[in-house]
């Protein structure tokens, strides 16, 4: 189930719902402390650290097995690099999907909610890519992305740095520099709905890998994607359509 | 603002109270009827039919600068192909970002609510992409297409079909299979999370255009994906790293 970015105005009635009727709560610790501690009380709760996902995924299986209602917590959207996929690769594996019933929770992913707070840079086609290297080959990953920016997709980056993972954001960027113009806009979210939240947005020829970290999303425009009112923006086409940019009759009212 | 799939059960706590703390709500009619009514008691309500979307959010962004305080809602998330990007367009054309106080608060977009329910068909790289061919030409989302599947993206296909356009999602689907083996799983997911749901899974060689309508969201797996568990599922790569297929020794455990 999905927490969303963090903050609880974020966490959908459904979800609440269902950590309350469940016996037992698996997550990361970091995913728990997001978790009303309320909801908590009197529960078993399986709480690993970065890395213990499989563990915890199999442990949660186990119970929901045995006949303990589990609530397995992601942060974002628990199907988007979250652990709905995890958990259904185990109950495939073991061939418990006649003894569990498992049921996907949507919630807001982090690349909605770093989008909000940049403006408006998804509402034209956009790809959502990881740079983590840990479950898949960089050669992989590169090849994608080079092909997404041949695409004109706006580019959702998600685990775009680590202490360990320096160089995939610079090569990212370096290849985004060679397919789109040096104004485009780039954004870089930290903490979207979180303590320490932090947004920036600048020009891809200023960007810099180390404006992101292992907290950040970061999110490269496309080819149409500019700065307007101050935010990043990949218009849909409505001012080519409709003419928007003539209907400007009101304009001077600000200015008087 | 965004409402999520349509279900008050999704709908989270922040864009609720920004409802009821407005005094105009904006919004495509069919939109407006997804908002608890008793919210809208005593506000001015905006509600124009589709394609109206240009007429209401300009009327939206003269009543903020008027002193109005004005929700614009959204189905899905406010920034994924929807007014958000619009109201910064006009905000920006008519010069009055310092006039109007901006905010975009994200929600549960449909792909998200479509793949939940088919299972973890993006716990790894996506793309979205419209096939709606009202403000971007056909073209160009055909080439778009044809680099993700040669990018081995998840694609989400939003605006698959509508009663006008009926050929898109035939050649999106004719392209996939030159793409992807015959058995990748296409999901079909209609009215997620509404009054009228439906799943439906296919195998690629299977699925027909005719199984999607406008209100429906489809997505076409990644040359990894593949059913489990009875769901659709695009690993993450936790079982080449970890050997999940081994650690099956509670499997008996079933057949008991």
């Amino acid at each position: 189930m999905s927490l969303g970015p963090g903050d609880p105005r974020l966490m959908t009635p459904q979800c609440l719902q269902a950590i309350q009727s469940c016996r037992a709560v698996a997550g990361y610790t970091g995913y728990i402390d997001m978790v009303p501690q309320e909801l908590l009380a009197g529960k078993q709760v399986v709480a690993t650290g970065m890395r213990g996902e499989v563990q915890r995924c199999e442990q949660a299986v186990e119970l929901a097995a045995s006949g303990v209602d589990t609530a397995v917590v992601c942060s974002g959207d628990a199907g988007v690099y979250a652990m709905a996929g995890l958990l259904l690769e185990l109950l495939d594996a073991r061939r418990m999907d006649d003894a569990v019933d498992f049921e996907v929770l949507p919630g807001i992913p982090a690349v909605c909610a770093a989008a909000a707070l940049l403006g408006a840079p998804l509402t034209h086609d956009f790809a959502c890519v990881s740079l983590s290297d840990l479950l898949t080959p960089w050669e992989v990953i590169e090849r994608r992305l080079r092909l997404a920016l041949q695409a004109d997709f706006v580019l959702a980056l998600y685990n775009p740095r680590s202490k360990r993972r320096t160089t995939q954001l610079e090569q990212t960027l370096a290849m985004a520099r060679e397919h789109r113009p040096p104004d485009t806009p780039a954004g870089f979210v930290r903490n979207a709905f979180r303590p320490g939240q932090h947004v920036r947005l600048e020009r891809l020829e200023d960007a810099r890998a180390d404006m992101a970290d292992m907290l950040s999303i970061v999110v490269v425009g496309a080819s149409s994607s500019r700065i307007a009112a101050g935010r990043m923006l990949t218009p849909r086409g409505y001012a080519g359509k409709y003419s928007l940019v003539l209907s400007t009759k009101d304009t001077p009212e600000k200015e008087k």
